[in-house]
């Protein structure tokens, strides 16, 4: 339930407005932050001076073009799609509640497989969403294919995250083929953290064939704009003209869309550090599958981050914050993910910091 | 009803959304656009230096910061309020689609005084939120004072404009307190134009008395920032609480964070143009009363736009645009807005070529 909020204007808010648990990634001031996925290298300097460029060049007083167009062309050319099959939004975030906003609400059914990006169920909810979970196998995080199936076949809107978050698990091509079979509705893959997995891993060329598919990618992520707040989704005519109806017309400013712009242009200049950040998560995974004798167990990744279960996870993660000022991310009291915390994988000297502190905690020295 | 949406992908939308009538502005490439109530002089360039220092130095690969602390902190002090007295949103948008979310739906009442600025019926209408509309006096666009107050006795939200867009009204200080102390719900005055009015004309001393009372604020028209999307709400905690909880967490990135902190620091720069442009409405409005024989007719007006009425609108905003290049804005289909057009005040240069235009147009030279 919000907070701060007095018994009388309360009483007035809508229910569901009123039941939220708003998002609370419980961020603090640290030295090094693990804790959001956030690309920790920084933008590549030859990449800030375009962006910079674009920023001043902006135009402030006139406002914004309401579909971002040059950053939807650049996109659509990326993609190898038209731009009709491009919608640019305010961060990803905004793109999945205009998703509830179109197809949720109520009687109308999200099927999504926990534990994954609690966003989604926020939104479905914050707009009176019927949320019907498929859970995720306990063990292995991986979604069970015939209930996602049967579950989609009365959807409205079914949630998968390739690679998922928090857990890393990639979903197969041939089960999003199944969901955009077996689906009234709309099939959105969040592919938000795709660069960091191995190539044809993505949905993407099921887009040719499926008009229910959609699929969110962000810059947030690989391409070092969480600040900019510019997401994107690739769907059909359709979904991008229905996602377009319910927008705020202006939701994208004019300097993240010239920011934006100016990454996408140079978007192969991030190889190198898309490509340190993969081999440093699976340096920093076989480094916490040798602490097994410290109760650590770790999950594969396709993402920037690693899922890791070990024992007191919420005392080491304040531990890490409070003593090392190391912040991660925790999970440890979320549904199916007790004693869990999810990590990012930062650059290699960051990355050797938090072996070195965890190593310290786990042993009790 | 939104367009180039298969039946397929209709039939699975919610029913609101489906049913939408979206925004359009219906622009154009012009020489002078009149359009959009923008501030057409531009930033002086003391400020863009000051914006663009702002806009480089914003840490791209971070989230931004969820409440905009220091554009916030600079805010709560320009309006001599505490800093959670204020929330800064992605736009008026943003707030204005928050506060529906919070307040409104189904079974809760909008009360609004149309004609108006459209975009509150739309986003009450999209979380199926009952409209009821108090008209204006169809000759003199003033709010009745006793009909509102009746409806806003049952009322989840009642919003009104001051000054009035499209017609450029302001709502007296007194009404507002009658609101306040009618409605069981928020009070919302739009003060996106306020800056052009006279002093003493904003609700704003009210807020120290009501718990219900929000005053919405835009850098969009006076402070050249329509681009960058920066809107806030001063409100009682409790408000700013409720519309926090509804809203993504990230909205405002770092780039209109980093924008709007440099403009409302040297808010004072902005006074000469605004008062420029302030002459200029007065002076535009005397020449337009001069046009009476050839069927003129003009509203005074608080902001930096002109309502304007004159035979066959429509066709003379098409060759407005089509001969001359200007652009203004078209309300002539709109219910109680037969044959008007919204003219924004522009520079004098801007304002002479729409004058001689009209001149020419309207004499059928």
């Amino acid at each position: 339930m919000p907070q701060g909020i007095s018994d009388r204007i309360r009483a007035v808010m809508r229910p569901s407005a009123a039941a939220l648990e708003p998002y609370d990634p419980a961020f603090s001031q640290v030295r090094i932050n693990l804790s959001a996925n956030e690309n920790t290298y920084g933008m590549p300097p030859e990449v800030k001076a375009a962006v910079d460029r674009g920023l001043c060049d902006a135009v402030t007083n006139r406002y914004p073009q309401p579909l971002s167009n040059e950053l939807r062309s650049e996109l659509a050319r990326w993609h190898g799609v038209g731009e009709d099959h491009v919608i640019v939004g305010n961060g990803g975030d905004e793109l999945l509640f205009n998703l509830f906003l179109a197809f949720g609400g109520r009687d109308h059914v999200l099927v999504s497989c926990e534990p994954t990006f609690s966003v989604y169920r926020l939104y479905a909810e914050l707009v009176e969403t019927t949320v019907v979970d498929v859970p995720r196998n306990p063990d292995t995080f991986e979604c069970d294919a015939d209930a996602l199936a049967e579950a989609a076949s009365r959807a409205s809107i079914v949630v998968v995250t390739s690679p998922n978050n928090p857990t890393g698990n990639l979903f197969p091509i041939e089960q999003t083929r199944r969901l955009c079979e077996a689906c009234p509705g709309i099939v959105l893959l969040d592919e938000a953290y795709m660069e960091f997995a191995p190539d044809g891993s993505s949905a993407e060329p099921l887009l040719a064939e499926y008009d229910n598919l959609a699929v969110l990618h962000t810059l947030s992520k690989a391409f070092c704009l969480a600040g900019g707040r510019i997401g994107y989704v690739l769907a059909s005519p359709s979904v991008v003209n229905a996602l377009a109806a319910v927008r705020q017309p202006y939701s994208v400013n004019v300097f993240s869309q010239a920011a934006g712009l100016a990454a996408v242009k140079n978007r192969k200049t991030f190889g190198p550090t898309i490509a340190s950040i993969a081999s440093e998560r699976d340096r920093l995974l076989d480094e916490l599958a040798t602490m097994e004798d410290l109760g650590v167990t770790v999950w594969p990744s396709a993402a920037n981050f690693l899922l890791v279960r070990m024992p007191d996870a919420h005392v080491v993660r304040n531990r890490l914050r409070d003593e090392f000022s190391i912040l991660v991310r925790d999970f440890s009291s979320a549904p199916g993910l007790r004693d869990c915390l999810r990590i990012t994988v930062g650059m290699p000297d960051e990355n050797d910091a938090l072996l070195d502190a965890l190593r310290q905690l786990l042993k009790g020295e």
